[in-house]
């Protein structure tokens, strides 16, 4: 047998690059986030979904922007019989292989919703995690535009529901068919040979995406010969004639204050184009179902500028931003940005079926709203912890656990202190760490006189920091003496007390 | 540019081999089930924890006992930095892995619980699935076996929330302790080497796993020469001499009708050995501990065939079976089986840390315990969908949708049909397949007279499979006529006819 080593290799204790964890009240109130915006969903007729984490890379497709990554931003591995399999990096592109096989035996169209974590295979920095929390809503076999005004309405209802403001957020809606009647008529486009200029397509949707980011520009120039970034790299350009690249400009321009006028304005830029007015007429429904049902330019806007970055999109696409200001790292002013986003992807079923099946849909980023709830000051105290049954003599921690089961049979969160129960003052700190109401005591006088020790541990911190102005709770003591009998009874008293103070 | 492909290979509409999806009320009625549990927990004072899905290699380190399997048993893969990275097998390692790197900040104990899939490179067969859910609850931080009978017992009620009656499951607690302690008694263990016999004890281990499907002569071939299979697979044994193999075999029997009785029989069996005694101790003080609490051993009983495949277990380990009855795949009668184990574990969190941290827990496996619950005859009645807004006149999509829009707001799930209008007989259907209550219909001539017509499905499904008996039922025409501004309150009666039918 081999000798023992003399120095033992032990695993570094991090998750890998990119993954963190989520504790104790992060997971509850996320949870009770996602019971709120799938109730939504839910109410609108949808129905739950969820599909494995694993698909075969075939099934997923390539569309994720990160065409230099590492599989093209995928998690990807191969099987024992060689196939490749790869972690979903959003919940479309499972729902679309879901669809076809399964297309016989689901209702047309099919409303499903789904949530759960997905993967990304990006570089990972500050704030830029490898797998985050998506909620999403679809529509798949239906080609109305009522399909997604309804996508567009929901949203706004489900950030509500989640506790956003209706002044805080703005669903921006756009269409890539008048983009694509946009560069039809900029020549980009070739309606014949849709293959034709596909490159330079993709960097003129891309650099569109990046408008937020670079302003006009810099996306003026990743539309002509390329831009150099502040780091000295340099991203290559459409290489655009000066024309065509105005025309493109143009668009994003044409935003008006209502409806109607950017819808206007849009016919003009596509005039001579087929898709484009389509697209465009597309628009107007929208604009006109979402007005007639209360929800005005205010909270769902044609807004030209929106792109979304992924491949799949064939239709109307939109994007909810939050709008209030946070500061970013370096203390500037910026609104709060984009939520959720989706569109409409005719094609994604097709792939796997050869027919046509037309789909739309939303994704909601959990986690960056779960963020912004926070910042939006959500309640931030501590949730309570559990009543702590504290140990003062171990051979009796049967008599403990007779405790905490009556406690528990009425409905009271309580344990029994399981560390080493030696110091009780480490009890009392593991309570506080615990951010626990109330602690019982019970040693062996109390046991042989049939009483037990309850510790207020809300009114002793208050106490401690000198905080309570209350007379009442001054005048309460912070450790009284009961019959054992009496202790749910008791208990419960003060935690009502703490509740109400 | 390449010319077109004379034929296009499509991707399959299948999920990779040994995944599968789970739809509607599935999702729903998983959801309520992990509610459940997860409340019993948290009654308990335990904590959510979300790990994330991927670990590094090497802090899951290996410990499943598929050791012939690619990856020993996980999905891995390189990272761009060349560090391997892998999918969870389970929610214990993670466990391990956060509690080291975050000691500092959480409180001790640390009591936790998690919800979530887990993923086996298994080789996938029918009902052997790659990916499922387990439910666990865990206790770090300290050494008291007082732990591991709250373990216990938490299980059991975790069980009885889900809705497991209390004769059909039993929780069997047995101690490595004191399988070591029988080894050692065997020969097959050098405390004072503990790397001697590695090999022949994880066959015996593995062995004494398999009683169940093996039956006692099964293992005894494993613990000696080895034993071909039904196929004519041969697979390899320890090579314990026949003392040797009757000590483990009389270990495996030492279950008598009490946990005393056990205990004492399991004394005699690991005398002169330290640790075996030790093991006892603890197997007795759970047996008080939980008959004291009143778990006694119709619940919670000791049980020295228990086992355990995971490699990391110290001390306690147990399993929560399921007694009633199933047909298997050949019909023949056979006890449903495990749907929840654990046990201790006090070397997990010391690979990272160097020093020890006692730990203990359980894992419920969700998918099993769900298909049990549904075996045991939970109501099989489909759930009911949302009421279907027909579309008899697709240019007032906006008036439907008002409509729609006022059932949701009174709390009525509700959708308008977004299908292809034109056969009102495909709506019909569809508000069939979806098992619609209620359908509204608006016609030209309804909207001029401010009426609408509701249909109830319910009572026409019921009167076209002429299966209603109920006198005032049969007296309800399943279609009536109804003021447009009376929508709400119609549809509101029409449905708690439903409910009370």
């Amino acid at each position: 047998m081999a000798k023992r080593k003399p120095k033992v290799q032990r695993p570094k204790a991090l998750p890998p690059r990119g993954f963190r964890d989520y504790f104790g009240e992060d997971v509850r109130a996320r949870a009770a986030m996602l019971d709120k915006i799938t109730g939504v969903y839910h109410a609108y007729g949808f129905d739950p979904l969820e599909t494995s984490a694993v698909e075969t890379v075939e099934a997923l497709g390539k569309f994720l922007p990160d065409v230099d990554r590492p599989n093209e931003g995928v998690f990807a591995w191969q099987d024992e019989d060689e196939s490749w399999m790869a972690l979903r990096y959003d919940l479309t592109a499972p729902l679309a292989r879901v669809y076809a096989q399964f297309r016989n035996d689901l209702p047309t169209p099919y409303r499903r919703y789904a949530t759960g974590p997905v993967w990304r295979n990006e570089k990972p920095g500050p704030g830029r995690f490898r797998q985050f929390y998506q909620c999403d809503a679809d529509t798949v076999g239906t080609p109305t535009v009522a399909a997604d005004a309804e996508i567009c309405m929901m949203l706004s209802d489900a950030l509500e529901a989640a506790g956003i403001a209706r002044e805080d957020y703005i669903v921006r809606v756009n269409n890539r068919k008048v983009l694509n009647g946009v560069m039809e008529v900029a020549g980009v486009l070739d309606m014949s040979d849709l293959c034709k200029f596909e490159a330079e397509r993709g960097i003129v949707l891309r650099a569109i995406d990046k408008l937020d980011r670079l302003g006009p520009e810099g996306v003026r120039a990743l539309l002509g010969a390329g831009r150099k970034d502040e780091s000295g790299d340099f991203t290559g350009g459409a290489n655009l004639s000066d024309e065509q690249a105005e025309i493109i400009m143009g668009f994003m321009d044409a935003r008006r204050e209502s409806g109607g006028a950017t819808c206007a304005r849009l016919r003009e830029l596509v005039q001579g184009s087929e898709i484009g007015l389509t697209g465009v007429q597309e628009l107007e429904t929208i604009a006109e179902l979402s007005d007639t049902a209360g929800y005005g330019p205010a909270r769902l806007l044609i807004d030209p500028s929106v792109v979304r970055g992924l491949g799949y999109y064939t239709g109307p696409v939109f994007e909810a931003e939050l709008t209030f200001e946070i500061l970013d790292e370096k203390g500037r002013k910026r609104q709060f940005g984009s939520v959720a986003g989706g569109g409409r992807y005719d094609d994604l079923v097709k792939r796997f079926t050869g027919q046509a099946v037309p789909a739309t849909g939303v994704s909601i980023g959990v986690d960056r709203l779960r963020a912004a709830l926070s910042m939006r000051g959500e309640a931030t105290e501590g949730p309570r912890g559990p009543v702590i049954i504290t140990v003062m003599d171990r051979d009796r921690m049967a008599d403990y656990q007779a405790m905490v089961a009556e406690l528990r049979n009425a409905g009271i969160r309580a344990e029994v202190y399981l560390g080493n129960p030696k110091n009780f003052g480490n009890q009392l700190k593991y309570a506080d760490a615990r951010n626990a109401p109330v602690a019982v005591i019970e040693g062996g006088d109390e046991h042989a006189n049939g009483v037990v020790q309850l510790k207020d541990l809300a009114l002793g911190k208050a106490l401690a920091a000198n905080i309570t102005t209350n007379e009442e709770w001054k005048a309460q003591p912070a450790q009284i003496q009961i019959p054992r009998t009496a202790l749910v009874s008791e208990v419960r008293k003060m935690l009502a007390r703490v509740d109400h103070s």
